[in-house]
């Protein structure tokens, strides 16, 4: 039902172009892995997930276009293309997962020959596309137990069907509790400055069906202090070992919010967005994307020539403000430190 | 030096069409009671000060088109003008006190000749205008001693000098900081929908050479988190007896997010803005506005047709966010019930 944001058809890759939603469905053919990494730099395909898919075929791409002597030679030039490709955006660590796995799966057909691995490399990046939906079909599963019946649930950004492989992170859960008989209706944050909030979430959930209200960042601490919002549900770019949570700008002041009013703050994402190397969310790099984001607003100039911006693309919620960081596995809370890894051993 | 948005020449008012700024600089012209009041609704001037200066002159261009046999049939009429001009926006309370005044003076002349009282409530606004510059000053004064220099300070929608008959009273503070020789900047959320931060406070800033960074609103957390902003300083629309500020949509998240960085939180309003009739903050009046202003920004759509919206225009602050409200007369902090009343009494 959900739209896939990512298709792979005769051997070329598919994008809807987000940056033209709702206005506009374009979808766009990619067969290298440069034009890939373009896609992901300059945002026709963003969402965590969505952006590991994404590499995923970059790197077959990338693999399909060596010509090599022997595997050694080989596997260095395809580590470069996946370093172009981990290079195109610092936050989401869901990338950086994608190009490693795909690396171990070159090593792990190391003794194939060429064009056996550039094959198995295209099925490893096919795996990667169809496992992310299973994963969010099994996160909505044990997710929707929290959602109550009848509940109005924030969401920030669009952590959807198109920031995925299929069916979304938070927006999953949600669609989940929807197939699950509840009556549910979501209020969607815009989302300044790239409206994934008004132009994403609010088009995907109007497609689907379910209810949807849409306001500006600003307007969620009102209607909390009204009563009129029951929990919170929001995707992650990437969450350290103790739980810390980068997630789009906003997010933290949307956590903050729903601390002070009582209100359940849930995180959505698969075990591909836990950045174990990290031990908290202080060490995770925060893209700032350029002044023009925010002096612009769907491509028209809203602030004076000149005018200083800051732009910071994520903020980082600490672990403290979170109820319960939702996975494919199932639904971790504090400590999130033993939680978190209690899930990657089961 | 500040920009002062209400003029007043050759019997006719002009505002500069704030509906258009930063892009245009458009002069409009007034001259009657009806054109004033749409102004105000459709928000060529904005601002709970400015609404007040401008409500007087439509008082006195409506009184000046009466032509009533005695003095009760006149006060009939001019009565029936001035619920139109206090209709047009329902929570600033400056309109309302402004139009009092203006009732006030037509009952104290109410001996005069006809001729003579149209002059006096003409005079009686000019001296609302003149007035409400003199009070920012003041304001400005009692409160920059609360800026520290080097102070980086948040602000949220424009109280500067384009939301009052000059000089500001949020922006007033910070301009009499600078005046007093401190070495300030200042961070303006955006403040969606309408977009007052980036277009008028950004604006009037950048012309007096007053260094600011403009950021969406869901920044502003990430920034206080980084120990980027030292105190916040917002205007207000309506404040009840015991402190408790409405102000435009987002001031009470930036109050909580404030309260929870240790960051002081100030309101700078006149007293015309203290509305000593409703005990707290739940009983003023919110006034939601239409959807386009949200589904649009700058006028092109950002989000799907149809999609459902909350639009409202202010929020309620409640007094205990608040370190301290700034007045023409001094500055009160809690208990405000007491402080507040005190000023009046000064």
């Amino acid at each position: 039902m959900a739209i896939k944001p990512i298709r792979f058809e005769n051997d070329t890759l598919l994008l809807i172009d987000q940056r033209l939603l709702p206005n506009q469905e374009v979808w766009l053919s990619y067969k290298d892995a440069e034009s890939v990494a373009e896609a992901i730099r300059s945002m026709v395909v963003r969402g965590a997930p969505a952006i590991g898919v994404t590499a995923a075929y970059g790197a077959a791409f990338g693999a399909d276009a060596i010509y090599a002597g022997d595997f050694i030679e080989f596997f260095e030039e395809f580590s470069d293309v996946c370093d172009l490709l981990a290079a195109t955006r610092p936050t989401a660590v869901n990338l950086c997962w994608a190009l490693e796995r795909m690396k171990a799966c070159a090593r792990a057909h190391a003794d194939l020959p060429g064009s056996e691995l550039k094959a198995a490399l295209f099925a490893e990046a096919h795996a990667i596309a169809a496992e992310d939906e299973i994963l969010n079909r099994a996160m909505g599963a044990h997710g929707q137990v929290l959602i109550p019946d009848g509940a109005r649930i924030l969401t920030h950004c669009n952590a959807g069907a198109l920031a995925t492989g299929g069916f979304g992170t938070a927006l999953g859960v949600i669609r989940a509790a929807v197939e699950a008989g509840k009556s549910v209706s979501v209020i969607a944050d815009e989302t300044r400055p790239w409206l994934q909030g008004a132009r994403l979430t609010a088009w995907e959930l109007m497609q689907d069906g379910i209810p949807v209200t849409l306001i500006c960042d600003n307007m969620a601490g009102y209607l909390m202090s009204k009563g009129e919002i029951d929990c919170v549900i929001v995707g992650a770019d990437r969450i350290a070992a103790n739980g810390d949570t980068a997630n789009k700008i906003g997010t933290y002041s949307v956590a903050i919010l729903a601390k002070e009013h009582d209100i359940p703050f849930y995180v959505a994402a698969p075990l591909s967005t836990i950045d174990r190397s990290l031990s908290d969310g202080s060490l995770i790099p925060i893209e700032e994307r350029s002044p023009g984001e925010v002096t612009h607003c769907g491509g028209h100039p809203i602030a004076p020539a000149g005018v200083a911006v800051r732009n910071p693309a994520f903020d980082v919620t600490p672990a403290r403000y979170i109820s319960a960081i939702i996975s494919e596995r199932g639904v971790a809370t504090a400590d999130f430190q033993t939680s978190l890894a209690g899930l990657f051993s089961r």
